[in-house]
């Protein structure tokens, strides 16, 4: 890694308001927390937190710009703009900061939409994001006390807390969000 | 076609309970009625109405037999089994009772699912699937009153009636009819 954590912090907290920032100060908290109770690697989950959102507040065009030119996803293209920030986030991790640990990568690619085959870390930081202190939005208790047992009943109540905003938005449902929730449903049910 | 409107009625009612077939008869009605309104042929309509249901209360071994007899949507037996029928029974309407026109055997395959691409009598049908008069889920009222006005927004209302409840249920959600909701807001939002 060319960064030392505080440098990193230093310049992705420089990318987004004060806010947003307590937002992943958040994450970095509860992704740190949930990898301890659930075996994944804490160093690694406070990293992918500190990225997760590096390019959340950078120009739709900027993110438009870098999907195109490095031929990243074109499928999300199609898609709502929302999901552009995590796939970018994961290209600017490696290509800027010089972080090449695939998990890592990983987790930050896919901390919105999910996808099929979570990892570990893959779950942990997607959950720290629906259910960090400073979230609020319906139903967020609900997710954080499945957290205590159950990591995938968590992230499946979060997942479709998302379905369930956008069927009420009339709005778009990125499909990889749902094969990520029944992925996760089939393997709770083969597990039980 | 072999047999008449006479006949048919009579063969296929005989493959279902009593309250079943008041449900089809509900659906005939609808989407005739429907077709009228939003300008679809009435008799392929009632055709296709008719025989939506033709094999829902065939036994399941009987269903998956035959959708791995003659490959049918291999992708089906790994979801829900009440998706089964449908498949089964566009298959049956052509094999048995020699219905060969595509556009009412496409009206029976994707009457539960829907698809992308929706012809308008697939949203016919699958439209008065969900509102027939004998139907009662929370929310029919309100899609029974966007049919006045918008085959489209009432099918998108429908289909999300369905992925909702899957949601609640945390069963898995096929994702033809996320990918076929998805395709009615598109277009919605192109036209408007």
């Amino acid at each position: 890694m060319e960064y030392s954590r505080d440098e990193l912090i230093e310049v992705v907290s420089s990318q987004m308001p004060a806010k947003r920032w307590q937002h992943t100060q958040g994450v970095m908290e509860t992704a740190v927390k949930l990898a301890k109770q659930y075996g994944a690697d804490p160093v690694k989950a406070d990293l992918a937190a500190i990225l997760h959102d590096v390019a959340k507040y950078w120009p739709i065009e900027k993110l438009r710009g870098i999907l195109t030119d490095h031929q990243l996803s074109n499928d999300l293209l199609l898609y709502n703009k929302q999901l552009w920030h995590a796939e970018v986030g994961a290209f600017v991790a490696s290509h800027d900061f010089g972080i090449h640990d695939m998990e890592v990568l990983d987790a930050i690619r896919y901390h919105t939409s999910g996808r099929i085959g979570m990892t570990l870390l893959d779950k942990v930081v997607c959950l720290a994001d629906y259910i960090e202190p400073g979230r609020d939005f319906p139903g967020v208790n609900n997710i954080r006390e499945l957290a205590n047992d159950s990591l995938e009943e968590a992230l499946i109540a979060g997942l479709d807390s998302t379905i369930s905003l956008l069927v009420s938005r009339k709005q778009i449902i990125f499909p990889l969000t749902v094969f990520a929730r029944n992925d996760l449903i089939k393997k709770l049910e083969a597990n039980s």
